[in-house]
């Protein structure tokens, strides 16, 4: 892909994902812009230039072929690849999104948790191991790893991150209360603030009442 | 307040909060808003902005204060109330969310949990009780309820969505993977779409490549 695409574009991509697994699992094979607009509540030109940045995939008058649609933007999320998933931490965050199978659905694999926690030691959620973090080391040079989910305090975030970039992780999903700054290095950071989440619904309460 | 204000200028506030209260920690009193956007990793003029929307705080060539900001940006949050959580689904999210303490010193306190499941009966999560379904609508008549988190599979949420409008909550965390719309109503929603987070990291892996 030759052109960058902004993320914003991208952010909205995840949502078109979701609403066309809906609309198959409808069984609806073709769909107009202005139904798709409807049903997900953005306005059709949205749509067609969201889109448009891919390359179009609809015909004037013709609408979208949503299978194919699907396919497509499942490509351009890279869902057509298998990813594995390491969990940097085997507290209740860690062990909820290793039990969260649908994640496999869309090829995320959870393979390993990683805790200091000694009474964890040779334990397993549904099946996948919880190791010592003194095995990440040898575990990421004999296994594929391609995302390190990080469910730890915020203090020991960024040295953990760290230690991540240098055994050659690509990427970091974040649920440290803290922004990862890698910028230096090629990694991929994805943060996810749930306290920023129940805040701005704090915001809209008061400004609600 | 009387302005309409955005809720791209609204999902901008946590992280101001966030990181005023990093500076808070480490002792630093005031901060000028280019020491603050070199921190941020946001141009200085944004920030003037986006506080400007509040009735901008700062004083030319002064910077910023750091606690009064803090406070004042705590309080357009809400955060100077307290928010009581109940929790719908008592599986591994819904108990990650529970023993996640630090909610607790934004003033969101968890107050019970449901769930359908009878092994789960009479149990608790460090000390908050689960309570069976059928238990929920006398617990929202007898209890004060300002949010209920959902963690349940997307075909139950938009029922048990209606079912908590009814029962008058305000606001709904919502973690099953569908969009509610709820518009119809004066409910606030908040979406956390864990999947939709994964495959955004996912297109950056693949275009790193």
């Amino acid at each position: 892909m030759e052109k960058e695409i902004s993320q914003a574009v991208i952010r909205r991509m995840p949502r078109y994902y979701r609403y066309l697994g809906e609309l198959l699992e409808e069984g609806v094979e073709r769909i107009s812009s202005s139904d798709l607009s409807n049903r997900m509540k953005v306005t059709a030109s949205q749509i067609r230039q969201d889109l448009n940045n891919f390359g179009g995939f609809g015909q004037q008058g013709y609408g979208y072929n949503v299978q194919f649609l699907y396919d497509e933007i499942g490509k351009i999320l890279g869902l057509d690849k298998t990813h594995n998933i390491i969990v940097i931490g085997a507290g209740n965050l860690g062990q909820a999104i290793t039990n969260y199978v649908k994640f496999e659905k869309f090829g995320f694999i959870m393979t390993a948790l990683f805790d200091v926690n000694p009474k964890l030691k040779g334990r397993d959620v549904r099946g996948i191991p919880i190791y010592m973090m003194d095995e990440l080391e040898d575990y990421c040079a004999r296994e594929k790893v391609d995302i390190a989910a990080l469910t730890l305090p915020k203090e020991k975030a960024e040295e953990m991150a760290r230690l991540l970039v240098d055994l050659g992780i690509h990427a970091i999903w974040n649920f440290a209360h803290v922004d990862l700054d890698l910028r230096d290095s090629q990694v991929v950071v994805e943060n996810v603030h749930l306290s920023d989440s129940l805040m701005q619904l704090s915001y809209n309460i008061v400004k609600n009442q």
